[in-house]
């Protein structure tokens, strides 16, 4: 049977919201293999425990620069000196083979992606309110006022652009989340755009 | 908190396909609160164990014909000298009250419907296979050979109709096709359109 294609999920949500924890407990959870991350690539060094091809693939300025001149990156950015951007390659051919892909970047990254690829999902993760993302951002004791406001305010921005997005997850309980993910990414799966060669299939038995 | 508006599903699939078992099964096992049956009209007697108001509303012929008229029906049909139709105001009610509602109908009163509220989820039911249908249908023992040519033939002209649809439920086997069903209700849950009001919430806090 010919394989329908897979669906682009793209994963937006203010720093703090969990969006790393709610990917993590899914795929400890229920071992989906129809869905992968989508690699994103970057000039900046690899920080201690980080992997080339896992967490980024680490490449120079040239050849971030070339990968823009011959068009294979879907988006890219410039933050603090650095560059990020997401290759295309690899998101095309796994969606091609029927693979799921799962993409986490900001708004404006996503907006990009969107414009390029409109059957993409956009998933909007938001914090249970304001005040308790100040305070996630808090307990972690590592930040200055300074830079728990900048992140707040920053967050208020972010929040203003879930209206753009497809779906909405709040993270309260983070059990409740993965099950929310899951339950997108599942429904997904049951849209009859991607089981036309189901349909077929019924049919011609 | 002002609530959002609930969601209008629209539920279709061949005669035999198992449509009233996975609603029964799903109610029976997540007892939702917040999704509600439509109930259609009919002009047809009650059978045996039928209720006026769970089952249909049971209307005189003139009855049906005044609501016609005065445009109180989302579709009607004729079958067999009896009239079915979709009470309107029921469901916008619901709908405004912020409950989802389930409405079983077939496929050309299902695209009636679809023209009048486009934001309708419409789910289709499909067997595994023509064949396992066939057998299903013949299994009954209650039909004639004939019949079960008409049905099946009936089965095929509806499976076509099912690429109009937003999501494909197969009923290869009944708790999967419970579970598809209920991700498909949830995932409307979670839709950014269907949590206006809850992102405004989240900002306030």
């Amino acid at each position: 049977m010919k394989t329908d294609k897979g669906t682009l999920f793209v994963f937006s949500g203010p720093s703090g919201t969990g969006k790393g924890t709610i990917l993590g407990e899914y795929f400890k959870k229920y071992n989906d293999n129809k869905l992968r991350y989508s690699v994103s690539a970057t000039t900046r060094s690899p920080r201690v425990g980080e992997t080339d091809g896992i967490n980024y693939y680490f490449v120079s300025q040239d050849k971030f620069k070339a990968m823009i001149d011959s068009d294979e990156l879907l988006e890219w950015a410039r933050f603090c000196d650095n560059y990020y951007g997401t290759p295309k390659k690899q998101i095309m051919d796994m969606l091609s083979d029927g693979i799921d892909v799962i993409l986490e970047i900001e708004t404006v990254g996503a907006m990009k992606i969107k414009a390029k690829i409109p059957e993409a999902v956009m998933i909007f993760v938001l914090p249970p309110s304001l005040s308790e993302l100040k305070s996630r951002l808090t307990s972690r004791g590592t930040e200055s006022a300074d830079v728990i406001k900048k992140r707040t305010d920053e967050a208020v921005r972010e929040i203003e652009q879930s209206v753009k997005y497809d779906y909405i997850i709040i993270n309260d309980k983070i059990e409740e989340a993965v099950e929310d993910f899951r339950t997108i990414v599942n429904s997904q799966r049951l849209k009859t755009n991607n089981n036309k060669n189901t349909i077929s299939e019924v049919l011609k038995k």
